[in-house]
């Protein structure tokens, strides 16, 4: 396995990590001190900023993991790969997008950026 | 129209420029001083850098123009926008793929990072 491909399965085994001082160990080895993670509908910065975001999207969905789509689009020190949020117990994606990443040079994190291609339809959601 | 599609459209203008100065011009007035641009194949440093990468694949794909392929998928201060490189004459792509911007307050892109999905099949290129 590449070293893009083993920071991209540690990014998203955090995303899927729900014991708290595992996944600040995991974000400790994979992200940097000063990293950034932003989206259209979540920000985090540093570990505990990316950690508390993760604790907050885990309360928010579950019964849902994330899981890659596909290979690391890798050039320079760049990362492009597609993730989706699945429903667990269906396997239906109810969100997905691709996130684009900076790695330094020993291999963690220092930047995410992410993007979606499917959300949840939440038009009836405020309907009365 | 938007400020992020206009300066999208800008970005994508100065590709198709084949004019030196009036594309020194756009680029002065589309990217910052310490701009910068990387993806697979290419890169460049400020506008002098810029000026010269986007000169050199002027030169590299005679009939051949930059358009967008979408509408520009913006959030905080990054867009996404897909792009291909057609051959003028025969309205077919051959190169596709996608940027990502940071564009600054003022409207400027301080950053393009670009990832291919469609390279041209090179694969005969060195067979005697």
């Amino acid at each position: 396995m590449s070293e893009i491909d083993r920071v991209v399965d540690a990014y998203i085994a955090i995303w899927n990590e729900t014991d708290g001082d595992r996944r600040r160990d995991l974000i400790a080895q994979t992200w940097t001190e000063d990293a950034t993670y932003v989206d259209p509908m979540l920000n985090g910065d540093g570990p505990a900023g990316i950690d508390a975001m993760t604790a907050g999207v885990q309360a928010q969905f579950p019964g849902h993991a994330f899981r890659r789509t596909g290979p690391a689009d890798a050039h320079n020190d760049r990362v492009r790969f597609g993730w989706e949020l699945i429903n667990v117990a269906s396997g239906e994606p109810l969100i997905a997008g691709i996130d684009i990443g900076q790695v330094t040079p020993d291999g963690r994190l220092a930047s995410i950026v992410g993007f979606l291609d499917l959300v949840p339809d939440m038009s009836g959601a405020a309907s009365s």
